[in-house]
């Protein structure tokens, strides 16, 4: 269904040629200051034809808040919000229309639903998109306010070009040595460093939003060489989340990690998601992988290493959140293609006019969207029950086992 | 909260050392023939104790049904079923205690609930999984029985112990060429076979359950490595699910591989996943990525290769399923650990009893149990659609654009 | 939250002097056609100002549709769809202001969020049920396309005002002797033929929408009393649903009638629910109350009464399904109150503008609406489990309790 | 399905003849002591054969915790209890079984779902109720340990006895002159005051639950006529919830009265449920059935009546909430009944074993567990809201009619 969420929800609606595409997002806290501005930020990081890197169409994309404020404050009614589409045109039946188009939705639609939208691929359209980043942008304003959450992500690879190893996840510096436990202990100091302290604004200084300015223009070349060759590349982002407070995660199916992979796999074009030392971790011993516990300034249980990536059991422990996901290689390309049609009839399909040749910078904002909401709905449940639990009496003789152990 | 599903949903309860552990299985179709064993044949391959090289509890884990079934036939009643626990001896205080387990869920399951169990991380206990392969088990007779799915989980990696290239999933034979876009531009043939062919009795055959007999041997030496030095270590699941229909798959935030996700990532100790070409695809470019599509024997659509893991748009298009998961090394080891007490003070945690030192030849059932619910699931919402869509009367004139094309 | 419904479901939005009202309507079947016209309809019965009894108000309440068909027929995507406020002015602030509205939502909502809309009740204005009316036309368009399922409501009483005994729901026609079990033994013949063929053109020949005309014209009568006396005035509107297939709720906590229950007591201003018999039903006794089958001319089984009112056990049994809702007298009156401003100081509520003084005659098209949201999702629900269940292969032996008995 | 609820959760299964009755309860906030023997009090309060007047079978029904509290106090993980079924005779086949039980569930049960128990009706069965009971005793044990909330069902009508008017809800008090707006102008002082003061004690002094002396003889006079006429009689039970905040409900779904009425509507039997003045204040004109506020001794508002039922707009006021739930006469009687058999022919069912010839006495604490869930649930869902609006900074210059009114 297309909805989203259990106590901070979004439901979206909407494809590519409609009259508008839209949210209803359900659950905000009342009483928070909210405008327009503060998601059309959002929706302009996200919008094409920002840079020659993206797809020339100019869309505005100016969102129309319908209800649920009022003399910008919330009410901690739905919000409807919508979008409205430029590009309404009938689509003009063509030879084109005989193909599904290679590893996009023409296909597994019409399976799907019997009939389809004259685009295609209704559903899986990046414009259902706008819809999720307005629903984070209120999210983040939320966490933001209350608890200083930043969410930061940025494009971490394109194609083969990646951040240097030590700017990047763990995943990236195997050691190849079979026999060898000599990892490093630690993920490097510079990528923790990284996660500590990047923002929007250094994100967005290179407009591959990539943060190490040498990678940034290798990458730009890699996308223009796409571009070129009417080809596409994909790429990964990297998100972190700070600030984030400790206990959230629905133990046991609702594990917060679970449900930031559900959001990102949810994302068009993904195929891939890890977390902390994600699959690098399988291959660090225990005794190398475990995060000792250390004492923090403030006198709280914080990490040595961060190889968990802020979340142990599915619950998170205060630690800086930090994930990558993988965009695979745009499905539509300018170029033909040897394919078949509906009817299994083996041809070329030509190639359509521009498009996005890489779509990861664009996905930058809807992925720090869909991680505000995981964030603000796991926040509200972990609420319910600490509000719950912190009016009940204390129980005078607790036994040891349950409760913080005292010194023996 | 411990639910998991929309129409076939599983419900589970329990933790380390309470009375017993459990579930409540809702929505399976009336009229399957079902009896415990055909719960506790995938019980027994989770079950602990089961090689030298898992831990030496030897748990019983008989399944005892409750509900839901008479004379072996399922009634579309809620399943209920447990399974008891041995050891409900009461924990003993001691100076461990004092320790939060480092990379554990100890000190987040104290952070959320304010109590915590006397087993330290409570419902993260791996045997909690119990319910899920049970509900995994009952789902899967179903999905043999009608479609003849098969669903096959296998050890991918130990350590840096690999697959061979071509028998393992694409993002294992990245090109670090950043020029080069001559990658293979298929998954490898090998791969595809096994993908195809591989059945539980081969994978079982040996104790790693890595279906490459000189790979399984290198693992059990890491594993015995990582054993005799207290230690732990890390894998990779790849699993298979075939015969699954086109059609499944819920747009937007449901997508198929969004919950199989959010499902892999709720089993304890995972901390990756990866679908089809996963963060290999990343690097492939469009051109090269994109599933042709081809005619099949039978007439229906197929496509040449398979990147796209089975899922195109978020919908599944007949092909074989395929994805990997990451499983983090245990967090337990029975060495000595620099870490630091609740109350911050910085000490030494004693080594503990034996525990597993490698955990996933025994994720392979918990695996393939919660890809059973996932496409029990998926299949259930995409029938009640199709049943009320084929019931619509043919609609005399729809436009071309909205309909299988025909030929210009 | 501002969802109702699991496969077939609307989310919405807005309040008074919002931009606009609307819903997201997801899981509707596709290849319906549909057309705004087709929403209109009701929309237009559910407006105010349709006749001198309900309020002057004009509003037009024209839908627009955003997404989900194309050239008139249903995609199977989520239908966004929203109507403008006319009356977008900002309240100004009066002494009104310090008084909650006795009855009304003003001083319960400020409880629950700790800020207010200027109008007071918030989503708890009528308005709110425009998107309601609409999902229900939608969903009424499918059931009565395939099934040929028939949802007509009416008043049945206003005031002290009922529909004579034998047109009314048996909870009218209790005999107070309590010692005589000599009831009607069944509900009246007059009922159940009214049941049968009432239509929604017989309800609309009189404004009041009760079909009984001198009872109407003494409603009117009730209704003007009420406008002149600046007060208000409740009464019940009972529904029935034809055609509906058996087999239709879900054990256990989403039994038909509770569903039912839910959304009518949804509706605001609604205070009592209850189906077949109701109240009246825990008068007779069990030998009496007890619907005995008969064959029908079709060789399926029908009851020879209908005291359940189409369901038995939470499972509809292919009658006709009747309920009755009670509609309390509309707090907002034109005349002063005795009552306390939010501080508790007492004092006199001045008289506002006018209202409506009866509710129930635009009450009906949206008890239509949510009577169809219900029976389309419980239908869907059903659909998967039939789907599923219908291709399993026979089992061979089951035991004879197990299945439709056969003679002895 | 069988789960209600969304924050505190309950999800049961099993019918008459299997192993064991059971649920799982999720949500239950940490740190509560509970034993066994507080869900055993209200298991031994609903258990058959009491009294003269339930059914004879002696059921002893032991719950057994299983997991979810360790030394007597919750962890906040789910809870999963049972009870085992002493009679899982497999039932023998006989000529009743060609016949569906007029008005029970066996036909429906078998049109849903092809396949039945040998039970017949599967989960209409009286003891699925077991879990709700269970998980209900747990939802009170927080609700009154926390808020001092008491939560009192009672017995106010078996047939045509009814408690006195003025000890009834107000629907029992009509006034049938319709000209007549003399109504009572608040419900009677009478009833008020027991709905202030009835405890459990009081109301289980007599058998048939009804707390008034004279009527509770009358009433078992009416029992004793039904089980001597091998016949069985219906009856309503009312039931209050004193000290629940104010804000409880959630706008516009899930509004608290549409909640409760689900949750009652859901129990078996049940055909009817009205809150605060029900069907009655249909009657009653606004002026008089509005609820004016007043000052509470503590200087928060109260309402002068309580015409209202503690809930207006769907959110609860902090005034007791009182409703009432019809239950139809029990279907099950013993004698001889002139129906049709499954294949239609027309036949006699013969008169069966003895059953309950009245259940509403039992029915007493089922309604009082189903009303302790929907109010922790709805608690838990403000507790959320409220957590996280309170910690927003507040807004300097929030317009006045967003706000607690100040004196102009």
């Amino acid at each position: 269904m297309s909805t989203f969420g259990k106590l901070f929800r979004v439901t979206t609606y909407g494809e590519s040629h409609c009259a508008s595409v839209g949210a209803i997002v359900d659950g905000c806290p009342p009483g928070l200051e909210l405008t327009a501005q503060d998601i059309q930020v959002q929706l302009s990081r996200r919008r094409p034809g920002q840079s020659d890197l993206t797809t020339p169409r100019n869309e505005k994309d100016l969102v129309h808040l319908q209800s649920g404020t009022e003399h910008g404050v919330t009410l901690g009614t739905p919000i409807g919000l919508l979008v409205k589409n430029e590009d309404q045109r009938p689509h003009d039946y063509t030879e084109t229309d005989l193909y599904p188009r290679p590893s996009h939705a023409d296909y597994t639609y019409l399976e799907k639903y019997g009939v389809k939208a004259s685009s295609g691929g209704g559903r899986s359209s990046a414009r259902e998109t706008i819809g999720r980043v307005a629903a984070g942008a209120i999210a983040e304003k939320y966490l933001k306010t209350v608890y200083g959450i930043e969410i930061v992500a940025f494009v971490s690879s394109v194609g083969k070009i990646h951040l240097p190893a030590l700017l990047a996840p763990p995943s990236l510096a195997s050691d190849d040595n079979e026999d060898n436990d000599n990892v490093d202990d630690a993920i490097s100091e510079e990528f923790r460093k990284l996660l500590a302290t990047i923002s929007r604004e250094e994100v967005d200084k290179h407009p591959t939003r990539c943060p190490h300015q040498t990678t940034a223009e290798k990458m730009t070349q890699r996308i223009i060489r796409a571009k070129d060759a009417s080809d596409s590349i994909g790429g990964t982002v990297t998100c972190v989340i700070r600030n984030v407070p400790s206990g959230l995660g629905e133990p046991v199916f609702d594990k917060f990690e679970a449900e930031l992979g559900h959001a990102m796999l949810s994302i068009p074009a993904t195929k891939a998601f890890e977390i902390g030392s994600g699959f690098r971790g399988t291959e660090v011993p225990g005794s190398k992988h475990n995060d000792a516990f250390v004492r923090r300034p403030d006198g709280s249980l914080g990490t040595k290493t961060n190889w968990s990536g802020g979340v142990q059991g599915g619950i998170t422990n205060g630690e800086d959140i930090y994930f990558r996901i993988g965009f695979k290689s745009p499905a539509t390309i300018s170029q033909q293609q040897e394919t078949a049609q509906y009817d299994g009839t083996s041809g070329t399909l030509a190639a359509r006019g521009r498009h996005d040749p890489c779509v990861v910078p664009r996905a930058v904002p809807i992925v720090e969207a869909m991680a505000a909401i995981v964030v603000l709905d796991q926040l509200l449940q972990q609420d319910a029950r600490k509000a719950a639990a912190s009016r009940l009496p204390p129980i005078k003789t607790l036994p040891p086992t349950m409760v913080m152990p005292k010194k023996l």
